[in-house]
């Protein structure tokens, strides 16, 4: 007898992501590049790791008093404890006010889940989610495949080359009242005084609920407090929100995925009702959160010293960047590349927009086997001492010799970009 | 302006799991006692740990070559395989044949709960689960959560004081065409080769989806192959299925929650597709996997020395556990409880029927404060030298003194009871 399939109709998944590395991975030039790791890379070519990590690693293998028992669902205290002190600081309205907690999660997209379930049950009413960012983020699928309606939106300004504030407040003109608003990377768009208080002023009176992204605390501006700043507007703001904090990448521990989902209320007992859901649908998602992760960063922050060494380190992190950047440009002007290339060094973080069309992408990738996403978003960490050359005069080159189906300079005529 | 809390109507959750051990954490008491740990336990009262973990932690933590990028969504390959292989045999049909894979999951929970995600998407015309196990098991919540009916039994026959295959097979006979069929430990529940093909024969014929769960393969008989080898039968009778088979308990590393889902499909072509599915979900799950958990079990699972080491741990743990129930029996017998206590040894694993009605098991835990649970299931590693006495004793009065609602011991006269 033969036995028909159970999965006969599930067809294959082409791969979304992962198709610019595997393109790359398949490439023979010997000098072929890829330029949109996800983690920050240090000038020898090789995933950072922050210094103190090491050493933590294995002081926390060596200790006999450690129990390994489950942790509880709602993951470890003492870790939580400190990425909310982390985020809010000690003295924080909210931490005195005991009205933020949160739920330890496991993986980058862990909080996003956790949160979507949370706001599928809770909030049925309105089921619509705004993601803008400044990018294309891949927690767009947490709330589609939950069933959410999702519209994407990124406030990098392709024209303007920069991240444009106005483009965020014009989406939140258009969005539906009580509808989910998923930030990312909102401290990378300079605000005015007067945007902050329209966008704040807007979202109370639609009933916006916020849910903020801080993927990498510390790598955008290389000051902690900087990088979460705009939190505290919200706090100050009277808003209640959720907000995911991956602790992967500050720490350079991403094999560990680890961050919390934060969750401010009004008051502690409307707190610890959300908290006590989101137990629940933590214990269904893994029943309890691997802890490696969460024991290196809890010793790291609870220590004074290996504290301080973290933060410096975040700090080298940054200012490696500002001069990878700052070289780029450099070496661009000298090189006579038309246009203003001040949009790299205007950007934080590890991930910035070089501002090339889709041709000039295509120019470097095909021609010269310099792999960057369609959008032109690299990650400047790859960019070191022994590439750094043959990169700028690439990108020289795709300037000159392509013509783009939409401009980038507009200031540039016809005829030089033939 | 008062605002309105986005919390307003969200309730607290009564904690369902965890009232046993908070109710004992707060008892002053100074023996008390708590029997329903869910780890394995050493002789000193500590969580059992594999003795060639503690040396893994530190070779990984000490080792220089190891990158610490993400993981693809997919997980760990190496782990993967080498959980396959330890599950199936490195020469088992399914891996030959190449029609047998998993993807690397996160916690005690995550493989239902990834598997459920698929099942809830591909398999929409029956949405109906049956859970049945030894016991009430956890996973029953993230079907729920899901959607999807539920409905659980137990195979512990509670007057005959054993695991019996005919309620198993009872409650398949009532199950609808075409549900999912979650099995907990039935390898503890000793069906005969005639009871095996009922079930194999009537599951094929209503085309019930089985949903395996291993959760610690090897504490069960000591012997690894026997303790999964059902699912060779089910193999051999041209099944497709999803297993889910968590490695925290029979390496004792709990805090690190790692397993993976497998999948068996009817060729290589299926499992690619359902693969590929699959990790679309963990993306959205978790994205990536942390991977301690899963360093530690592959470096042990693929270095000849440590797996035999392992294997003998495991061996020394399920003597253990088989002369302790052996002692709790012989302490009964010499004390004169009434009643067979054979049925205390018949059982395999850690966590045993003790066979106590609901009057006795409260006798226990409100006069003797000894804490089990409501079934009397308990966990026979927290009885140890130090302890046994007081528990044997207190059973043996808790049987004498208490009248139950229903006989646990049908030849036992009422004035015994009294």
């Amino acid at each position: 007898m033969t036995t028909l399939s159970v999965f006969m109709d599930v067809p294959l998944v082409q791969k979304l992501e992962g198709g610019l590395l595997k393109t790359y991975k398949q490439d023979d030039y010997p000098n072929k590049m890829f330029l949109a790791y996800r983690v920050c890379m240090t000038s020898e070519g090789r995933p950072w790791v922050s210094s103190v990590v090491h050493k933590l690693r294995l002081q926390i293998a060596q200790d006999p008093s450690l129990n390994y028992e489950y942790m509880p669902a709602m993951g470890m205290k003492s870790f939580i404890q400190a990425s909310l002190e982390l985020l809010f600081g000690k003295y924080s309205q909210v931490i005195v006010e005991n009205r933020v907690g949160g739920v330890h999660t496991v993986g980058d997209s862990g909080a996003f889940q956790l949160g979507a379930q949370f706001l599928k049950t809770w909030r049925c009413n309105s089921q619509t989610v705004y993601i803008i960012s400044s990018q294309k983020e891949l927690h767009g699928l947490v709330f589609q495949d939950m069933g959410f309606t999702v519209y994407e939106y990124s406030f990098w300004d392709s024209k303007q080359l920069c991240m444009n504030p106005n483009m965020l407040l014009d989406v939140l003109e258009q969005a539906p009242h009580g509808c989910i608003f998923v930030i990312g990377n909102i401290g990378n768009c300079k605000l005015t005084r007067y945007q902050w208080a329209k966008l704040m002023g807007t979202m109370k009176s639609k009933q916006i609920f916020p849910f903020f992204d801080i993927p990498y605390q510390g790598l955008s501006t290389g000051d902690l407090e900087e990088d979460t700043k705009f939190l505290h507007y919200f706090v100050s703001g009277g808003f209640e929100f959720f907000c995911s904090q991956s602790l992967s990448r500050n720490f350079g521990i991403y094999d560990e995925g680890v961050g919390i989902l934060v969750v401010v209320a009004l008051n502690n007992q409307l707190l610890l009702c959300a908290l006590s859901q989101l137990m629940n649908f933590a214990q269904a998602l893994w029943l309890t959160p691997p802890t490696t992760g969460a024991r290196i960063i809890t010793s790291i922050l609870c220590n004074p010293a290996l504290h301080k060494a973290w933060k410096q380190s975040l700090k080298g992190v940054v200012e490696n960047i500002m001069l990878i950047k700052e070289k780029v440009k450099e070496k661009l002007r000298l090189l006579g590349t038309p246009g203003s290339w001040d949009h790299i060094t205007d950007q934080n973080g590890t991930h910035s927009y070089l501002g090339l069309n889709t041709k000039q992408v295509e120019y470097l990738v095909k021609k010269k086997h310099i792999y960057i996403p369609k959008n032109g978003r690299i990650n400047f960490t790859c960019i070191n001492a022994c590439n750094i050359d043959y990169i700028t005069e690439s990108i020289h080159e795709a300037v000159l010799f392509t013509k783009g189906s939409e401009r980038r300079f507009q200031n540039v005529s016809d005829s030089q970009l033939e």
